[in-house]
């Protein structure tokens, strides 16, 4: 018979009484894994077909399982698919409508496998697929930084510490400290996508099966690099989930830094750049506002992935093997990160491609704060051969001198500073402009102009 | 004039640029801050009767604004409204259809007030409702819990520590310790509902307001016990989410305790209760099964939580005041918390209800595992003056030499155990059967019958 | 005999392979627990002397019981105890001190008692105390907020929201603001000790006890509002960690924020205030460093509160009753938790105590940045009747204008402003200065000087 | 002049206080970080190698230099150095000795680097050095686990899911199981390690330096792949810790799981396996008992690593670039974490070499609970060419009539199952008994003993 049915007749042939509501309610996760759709229906695919090469299922039924399930896609894509509750999740909502389409043939789908492997393998996919889109919006903010880079490579700016005044560097510098990040990131996801590449498809519920299929033929027709070598593990593995969670978590703290500092940098005190009317808003109440939302947002979003890190993290905890229905909640876990995290690198992205540095107001605020003390100390290192210590000890007495006169360190005059160090001669000024100190801080990764040209340039041909 | 209008139009007077369309993805809450519907139009009302009080509305401008939020409300509530996202939030949905419907009134409606405080109303009157249901479901579940503890008072169980059989004790003094953990749950849902129940309203975007209001009016309107002291702290205090997801957690905690027991309990191997078919589902491969999936759910759902908790305090950790948008990511953390922890309450309330404990199961895994050996050694102290470390000691022999006999403490000839403590009488045996041994446990909060029976009539009282 | 014995000796009579080196080192909690002795011994003389009272005991054995353990007391606060790894915990290196100094009357201590029960009334015995001694500690803090609040009732600073200047306000103000949460902060903490207030000593290992205690007794000895009511429950509870920690959790979360605006505010782009010598640190490479160091890391601290409470919470998920090993982490979560709130609160105290805020350049912060827009809007609604939405445009225009003239809203020629709105007179520059701003927004709770004194009287009343 | 001084006199040349006394307590990290002397020393020793080879220093003071360095190790593990708080941090504490040691000379160490490059890479050292212990940790436990698997390759057990039994598997399967994850665990490190493996030495404070470093040398003296790409990111960056938290927290989830099973295992409920005494402990007052202490801890253990990563995202969410003092808080997070989960792989490793399967006990219940119910509907399936689905319900029905029967599948007579499938033979009883089901299912890692045998030849030729 080819009439549809729900999960509990075909599931619960021996049970007498129906689910309860609530049960339904906590039970169902058709409300969100339906998007696997895809990914299931691709997997049956390949199962079905190596069932058919392994003569376990004939031609014909393969025939009509293929066109069913390419309806089935159709339907879902077309959004005439009516996703059913009762029939709990997307592996049973495709497998009775394939039965409603094609009759008893689909019942003979799920030879050799269970649930347990065709979810483990959707998933799979489902992260692999993200982890390649995400991969993509990564490299595209990468290319915002540089572009941000290359027109700033000389613009300079306060570089902080503690968010105090430090040394001078560029902004360009400072942009590219952001593409390291995404590039450790895009690495860290890729490390994800190895890790993951492996097939859990004919593991069954969780011992394997006794039919003569092949694990190479549907691991390869899937994408993946080999089948997973040990059933029980296979099933109750979700490594990978956490893996992704972790990866989007690091993703997310490196954006809230640059999202603070977009936060910071566009208010009014501080006023290095302006955000585009595209990334801001305005007040119910405040007339004059222009508020950073996407920013302070983009700042935030790090909360729930963390949260989802530590939601499905405890999850696990604990779990007897092999499958155990607490794993349904991997799935709203890592959708939730996902659609997150994307969010997170495409806002972050426009705000950055759309970034207005004030490069007056950045080389004024880098000519305060004594940015150029370390270079002052260095002098009398390189010229007068005083020891490191000694040197930071008299540059803080010319400091505290400079503080009291209310003038930076370049303003003093040389009689003063001579107090300090006899032997100190008019050369020194020289190496107190912040365009000096910071073209001298030459050094392989520094912030002078030249090394960080070098630096776009790598990068530039990494992403070309 | 009425017409309706975006939000861009509505607060962006002043830009020039329109919103980037992930920053409206990204930006936009109105797909879930529209669950605070009902508590914005309640505030509505308030304020603006508040405001006509005053004076600072005319009567018929307050006549037209109640009749207009009204008609929303029945909008919403019939399924009507058209919820937009370019509108960002409710608060705007709700203002701009209030224009669309009575004019440039609806306008003179945010007077003395501003979204930051608005949202901070509504969100303490959403969490206060919520607060009021968990309570009724807490109930509910403590007297599921009373029941089975009255219908099982006597029923005897090998109580567990480190899941090693310990001392015997009843099924109902276990049920009962679960009403004191819910019990417990719900003084502390209580004291964030105490805690909360002060109105922000009127401490508008941060500094208050110049216009003659009366938040003592709107605090009593609205059920608050007072207006907030402090309109900067009013509008930036979010611990009273904090304290509702730690509430949440622990009693997540508690009923992952519940169902950990009820998956041990009904495998194979212990026995001890069995789940209704209403909470047990079957497998899509072996026949045979009978899952706990809902004690498995339930036993999860704590991961969310947790999970909520550390998302929303990560957001919160090191804001600036007063308001800032990363607060935004407090209303999914709440409800997607308070969703999950109503299912669990309401799905261990059903598991309980219908749980059927195997008593002879249970009798017989408690006359096993040595279970008697404290009263072996409590009879040693009482009856020969042992000091209690001897006790043990004596008692720890005897135990081994049964191990080897490969019987129970009780089976031992009396010979055998005058080896060991020479003035021992046959007297000791009486102390070794189960039944004595619970009954023996007396102490206040024991698990002796008659204290067993005693807990469940205070909490009956404390219920009724 | 008084012989020394180890743990393995003591409690493992039927063992006969002694512990595994690493086990050793996996399972005793002597290390940290010993700072339970004082709770430790406390509970035990109270425990002794109820034996005694209820004739288990002799008083001879009470009297050489209570001297012994005074003699450990002592013993431990002089410094003089060698505290044994091989005897796992704080209660069996106590007992067994005892058992060396009075002999066999020791062994009569642990009668009608586990160390379950023990364990669970020392540490609610530590965690009361540690309440009692934060809630100092934050009556401090506020006491040195109130002291800035006093000073500065008056001074005028820019109020921010999305740290963007929004409204002025007071340094006063501000300060009071977390004047409001600190106390949350201790209204959290009593909740917590109110609800600890329960004493477990008498519920034995789980399942009470066949001698006749009287727990009415030992709790009230102990200062404990009643005895618990379900002896299961009484030993696997760990509520009171879960609620301390998450008490410790928002209050540190509360001086994160502080802490975030201390360093924002002494930024050199921001220079409000100044922090003490005392609470500022140099730089090993940059002598002008003059930085935060106390307040980033009181910022940072909430990471590890956070850390314990996601562990505790992980670490009890699931747990079967009753007692279980897992639980031994408790200890650990909650200790670090309360040093490193003790520590932040008691360095934020000092950094605000020693506080300089810059009153010019606050004042001036304040005067830029259109902060009096709303008032422009307000006076348009209140002189003008126009609706608020209305007003909020024409304001939007008038701070367009000044944006494009480079000056405040108060500079513009009043005939610019009636292009905009015909209506305007003379008098609306009256309210655009940030004092009648300030003085304006008197609505309780509001920022206006005599709200503020308002607020610094009522908590003087308070905490006097 | 060679005098000791304190951190206040090395950095603080412009302060006039001296630091709060709590300011010591919450700023001085030699408490802990003092771990890192090796590193310390040995990235100084190749800093002033390198200074010397671009006659930056002199011979003499490089020859100086490095014997006082080799004192100071030699007088830290000797045990008689004297770790100063004043003197804040591992660095300031090898300097100042190093300068009481060789004078001057000291001073001229810290030329071109700063503590913030410094820190970075005694970190990076010291993670590599721990992961490189981990990993052999890792493989000793992989050893046991193989172990037992070799000895019970044919030791039929009970496969669960839901805790419920499912198919009948190998022992030996199942430990194979977990070899996989450490395997997948090791993996994980590596690619931890091999992405930290850069060196920040050079970066100095932020910029970069004037002085004509040679930071290629430095690098591959101290085993880095090569030095960073970016100055500002070098000493901002805490990815590798990050990632070092997440292995060890995905490591300590898998011992939780196989903790868990050893707990469940070992109950007189279940009794598959016996732990030794080595791993056990005794119980204060239950002379019987004999608890799974090791066990409960390493299964509560991942606690602390989850929230050691939680605490440590917290603490980096939202920092502004480049160094803050908040990132001090990375050092006890990874101490901990990485104390906690050698601890957890070390007691693991001894459980499993010790553990006693009861493999009587184990066949017995893999024989009951219908365990061979999926092989009766395979049979249909292989046999009658029933589709699956209608097989599964077949088996369904007979499965109901053993329960009502109080009987096994195998056990009911044929003419009662062939009225639910008429078709049935005799045949079918072969394929009913657990070691045909076992050896059945000889999928590629399915359960059948060829295939755990050939798992385990894999993994033996891996670590050989």
């Amino acid at each position: 018979m080819s009439d549809s049915k729900t999960s509990n007749t075909m599931w619960g042939g021996r049970f007498e009484g129906g689910p309860a509501k609530v049960m339904e309610k906590i039970n169902a996760s058709i409300g969100y894994d339906q998007r696997f759709y895809a990914q299931d229906i691709q997997g049956s695919v390949a199962h079905a077909t190596m069932l058919a090469d392994r003569g376990i299922l004939t031609r014909e039924d393969l025939d009509r399982i293929v066109e069913g399930l390419n309806t089935i896609l159709r339907e879902i894509e077309g959004g005439g698919f009516d996703f059913r509750p009762d029939l709990e999740d997307i592996h049973m909502n495709v497998e009775n409508r394939l039965r409603e389409l094609i009759g008893d043939a689909a019942g003979r789908l799920h030879t050799a496998r269970s649930r347990n492997d065709q979810v483990a393998t959707d998933f799979r996919l489902w992260i692999r697929d993200t982890i390649d889109r995400i991969d993509g919006m990564l490299f595209d903010l990468q290319k915002a930084l540089l572009g941000q880079a290359e027109a700033h490579a000389d613009s300079v700016m306060p570089g902080f510490t503690h968010l105090q005044v430090a040394q001078p560097v560029t902004f360009g510098h400072h942009m590219m400290a952001y593409v390291e990040m995404a590039g450790r990131d895009r690495d860290r996801f890729a490390d994800t996508r190895r890790r993951l590449n492996e097939c859990p498809l004919g593991s069954a519920a969780l011992a394997g099966t006794s039919f003569p299929i092949d694990r190479e033929q549907t691991a390869k027709a899937l994408g993946f690099d080999r089948p997973t070598a040990n059933s029980l593990d296979a099933v109750s593995d979700r490594d990978f989930a956490l893996d992704f969670l972790h990866a989007a978590n690091v993703c997310a703290m490196h954006l809230s830094r640059l999202a603070e500092e977009l936060v910071i940098w566009s208010s009014a005190q501080f006023g290095f750049v302006k955000l585009s009317d595209a990334f801001s808003t305005g007040s119910s109440i405040m007339p004059q506002k222009r508020n950073p939302d996407a920013a302070e947002l983009v700042k935030a979003k790090i909360g729930r992935v963390l949260g989802a890190y530590v939601a499905f993290t405890t999850v696990m905890k604990g779990l007897p093997m092999a499958y155990g229905k607490d794993m349904q909640e991997d799935k709203e876990a890592v959708f939730d990160a996902a659609d997150t995290i994307e969010l997170a690198i495409t806002a972050s992205t426009g705000m950055i491609a759309d970034l207005m540095p004030d490069t007056d107001a950045l080389r004024n605020a880098a000519s305060q704060g004594f940015a150029t003390a370390t270079d002052f100390a260095d002098w009398l290192v390189q010229n007068l051969d005083m020891p490191f210590r000694d040197a930071h000890h008299a540059t803080g007495a010319a400091v505290k001198l400079a503080e009291t006169k209310g003038c930076d360190l370049g303003d003093l005059p040389l009689a003063e500073l001579q107090k300090i160090v006899p032997e100190l001669t008019e050369a020194v000024f020289d190496a107190l402009t912040v365009e000096k100190a910071v073209h001298g801080r030459n050094s392989y990764g520094g912030t002078a102009p030249d090394q960080v040209r070098a630096q776009i340039a790598r990068w530039k041909e990494k992403l070309a």
